[in-house]
């Protein structure tokens, strides 16, 4: 019933014309024998391990879930397999440097593998999603021999890694864990404490699980500048098990075939990643490439939604509707696509996911020309775009997948349809790598004030940039011109928030999640400025150079209503909050 | 860990102040001897059932869920218990008709009952929610005989009643059924054919269930005009079986205490309610009832979702917050409810919750108006507010249930927390009983343009009332200045869309959910607005007055944002929908 199909057409719009990334690839050394054919090449590879292996799997792993018996977890029925399949098919290895044995592909084409992963079954893609940000954090912050054990590992797939932060008392809040560390003689740790919420913390795909673990030491200074990480390996090399056991797993409302687990640290033996009480620092290596990771996800059930609706939308027939394409004749009832309500759920969801999709991936390329070149607005415009990507995409996940749920009434609601899991898998995205209101306050009070609005202003840059471009594009004049006013608004809102501040120091706190909506539907607005005046490279008769000019038309008749309700709820939060 | 308290003080406020419903009350002979104190026993007794009874069984409902065998529904444990509580205490009869066994109570007292039966357990309510629908349908049509043999079984709670309308390839489009009924000789008729999504179609809370059901007779017409409602109980009284046959039951989403049946009628034998062919106008007094329920379920799931975001937001503690109550010290992390994220979120909950309780009554309160006197503006007002109060409250239940598992965050999404159930739960309700979609076109295109805008000019004076009297309250004028304005902007948008269909007959279907939306945020206004006012004859140390003032505030803070959205997308839906 449910189904997926990657979308390898949209996917190479993005690549060869809205980013024209083999140009970027050409100027860059590490990617100089990376092309467009080859590159499309992957993303086939791609989508038939997606489709094929994946996409199958999604529904039963819901069904059955996870198990846990005696500190065992078993992943549901085809899940290891699968992942055998990932490591033969040299997946984990796709963005790696070649020293370490990788692919060496950028990140944009892991993007891209990403997306096909969340939207064919989130749950299983939890236990590899965290590995490409472990080997950028072990990479960057891990002692040389400590790279030399263990990156190889993880770039052949033959570990998973996890990532230890919440405890029961300490979400949010990492200040707040109390998960202890002590050196020993031989320069390891022994751990001690109990962590929460650990995706992939046990399971049954690989023998041995990277821990990456935040703790203190015995003189940390308390709160958040005493905390440091460590690697605690499942299995120690003396092939002795080391003290880490998994006392439960979680029963959550979606990715139940993900196993969200509870781990005891006993005398665990572990060894520090970075410098002492700088964990934190050397973690955010990792949450920032999981914050991106997120907001994929997000693309993934919207994209997953889109198809599905669409395809439900086409087939069921009910009432006849006011209008439909003169080629149709009138029937007794029309399928519920030329419905009003219908066509605008599914131009909303198209243009939702192919907006998302060009913006998701121009992060990830941005991050390809920061690693190349670490002085480039490259590398200041990636850290401003992961809270949004991370907030709106997964937002947008779950408000979509709630859209197109509706598409299909009643069935809906029902298992056998499977949609309504998209809704409940979706959920968790809005939750985890720091909730929404944490990317919030990233945004706004870190990035954008703190910053004095440097990077801000870089972003700003680019999407003027655009509607200078699209402005002598006959077509798209007016999309470039609504952009253009949009980055008026823009300016004027970071000024405005910026001196009220001055004398309400909480004002920014309170604007912070609106003013996040409005970056993110600003960057829609720069993909579909931009989506439409770069289409007109395909032939005139290519249909997706129609849909494009039609999903840009569609986004930009509704723009004005939701930039209203943002600016004006950024207005709205110039009054004080009561304590309730 | 999940709890419900019914908000007894709120409900007393709405009837003693709000609505002032005690006056109206003297003035209807059918309620001379109702007055405010019985009425508030009558609402303590609910409370209490419904937080001693149903609410700890909410949890567990959704756990076991129901279980279908040969042909039998099980409830899940506790259920049948449950019930035969809930038909001991009486309130079946709560709002039925002396004459037939009833209490004649108000269905203002019912509403408030409603809610507390659904905000405690939606799963077990299906159950009993469609009966009071089932009273007035037949009461209004069907043959005396038949009202004698089956009236006092409702009323008594002895037998539960059915809605079959849906069927697998007729769900919005009632006109596609097919399930036929041939007349027999005695006067009664043979039903043969399928029906789905029936809820409560079979189960074990009472040994009769009566089937209300569409079909048509050989020679009816095609469509709508030729369908025809019968009374087909499951037990007939020679103590045979009928032949109404439950082959399955749905797996879904949430409200899985509820049995949603597939049913199969094989020469049942049925009795015609109403007049041959003019089933969809019988079964509209049903549909009318259940619609304001379904809305009411809405009001139950923000009430629950209120008090459990509130609950924890209160307990848990992470982070220093950037301000706090004066009184409070202080610490190393606060209660989140300090955090003006949370604070918002917890503002808008209460604002929401009072704000439908309020609006939700009132519709109440205007249908026994309505039936003291079919003349009244009453009888023009409630049928205007019902697809309002049916889709803007079901939204805002899934809304709201979705912005308080995020106050819980990880531990929202686990099942543990139970809040993940309301989420789920609460999406049904813009489902069923016509998709929030069909509400819009009703509203838009049948009760405001069709008629000509007088019920709905009648709806724009009583918010101008509200307006005119609240300018002359100091506190509260600018609330009632803003809802005038509100008004202005309400009349010229309705002008606005008769005037452009004109030309384009799509476009009411094009701005129908919007414009729902925006006539659901405006009844929030009239409500606030109102309450802001009327708050004003508590006594002035009584927080309740504090608290109305502090809601109103926030919710007119936040209405430019609301309404400029909606007036937005309005405007934006001028643009011709493409067919994707």
């Amino acid at each position: 019933m449910w189904s997926y199909e990657a979308p390898l057409r949209d996917m190479q719009f993005v690549l060869e014309h809205w980013l024209q990334a083999p140009d970027t690839w050409q100027r860059n050394p590490a990617f100089a024998a990376l092309d467009l054919p080859l590159a499309v090449q992957v993303l086939e590879e791609a989508a038939r391990f997606s489709q094929g292996v994946l996409a199958p799997l999604n529904g039963h792993g819901d069904r059955q879930g996870c198990r846990w018996q005696a500190g065992q977890v078993s992943t549901p029925d085809g899940f290891v397999a699968a992942y055998r399949a990932y490591v033969e098919g040299g997946w984990p290895a796709l963005a790696c440097a070649e020293e370490q044995g990788g692919q060496g592909l950028p990140q944009l084409l892991d993007a891209a593998l990403q997306e096909m992963l969340y939207a064919s079954n989130h749950a299983w893609a939890m236990y590899t999603g965290i590995a490409h940000g472990a080997y950028l954090c072990l990479k960057a912050h891990a002692a040389p021999w400590l790279q030399a054990r263990y990156l190889p590992d993880i770039v052949s797939g033959q570990a998973l890694p996890t990532m230890c932060l919440t405890e029961p008392q300490a979400g949010s809040d990492v200040g707040l864990l109390r998960c202890r560390a002590e050196p020993q003689a031989d320069g390891s740790y022994r751990l001690n404490g109990s962590k929460l919420f650990i995706s992939g913390g046990e399971h049954d795909l690989t023998a041995n699980i990277l821990h990456l673990v935040l703790a203190r030491l015995p003189d940390a200074p308390p709160g958040s500048r005493g905390i440091s990480l460590f690697l605690v390996p499942k299995q120690l090399d003396d092939g002795q098990a080391n003290g880490v056991h998994c006392d439960g797993i979680e029963h959550k409302m979606g990715i139940k075939g993900s196993a969200t687990c509870s781990l005891v640290f006993d005398a665990a033996q572990g060894w520090l990643i970075g410098d002492v009480n700088r964990g934190l620092a050397a973690m955010f290596v990792m949450m920032n490439s999981a914050r991106l990771h997120v907001g994929l996800q997000g693309l993934g059930h919207v994209e997953a939604a889109w198809q599905n609706a669409r395809q439900y939308a086409a087939e069921r027939v009910q009432m006849r509707a006011p209008s439909r394409p003169e080629e149709v004749a009138a029937q007794a009832a029309d399928p519920i696509r030329y419905h009003p309500a219908m066509r605008r759920v599914l131009l909303e969801l198209r243009a939702t996911s192919e907006g998302m999709r060009a913006i998701g991936y121009w992060a990830a390329h941005l991050l390809d020309q920061a690693e190349h070149d670490p002085h480039s607005s490259a590398a200041q415009l990636a850290p401003l775009l992961t809270p949004i990507i991370k907030a709106f995409f997964t937002e947008q996940g779950f408000r979509q997948a709630s859209h197109a749920l509706q598409v299909f009434g009643g069935y809906g609601y029902v298992t056998e349809f499977a949609i309504e899991q998209t809704l409940r898998d979706s959920r968790i995205a809005m939750i985890y790598e720091g909730s929404n209101e944490i990317q919030a306050n990233d945004l706004l009070l870190r990035k954008v004030l703190a910053d004095e609005g440097r990077a801000f202003g870089l972003l700003l840059a680019e999407l003027r940039t655009e509607a200078a471009q699209g402005g002598e594009c006959g077509e798209c004049a007016g999309f470039a011109q609504a952009l253009g006013s949009l980055c008026d608004a823009l300016a004027s809102v970071v000024e405005a928030i910026g001196e009220r501040a001055l004398d309400d120091s909480e004002y920014p706190y309170r604007a912070a999640p609106d003013f996040l909506q409005l970056c993110g539907v600003a960057l829609l607005a720069f993909a579909w400025a931009r989506a439409a005046r770069v289409s007109r490279a395909l032939p005139e008769d290519d249909p997706l150079r129609a849909a494009k000019l039609q999903s840009a038309g569609f986004f930009f008749d509704y723009l004005p209503s939701r930039l209203a309700q943002h600016l004006g709820a950024i207005d709205g939060a110039r009054a004080a909050l009561a304590f309730v």
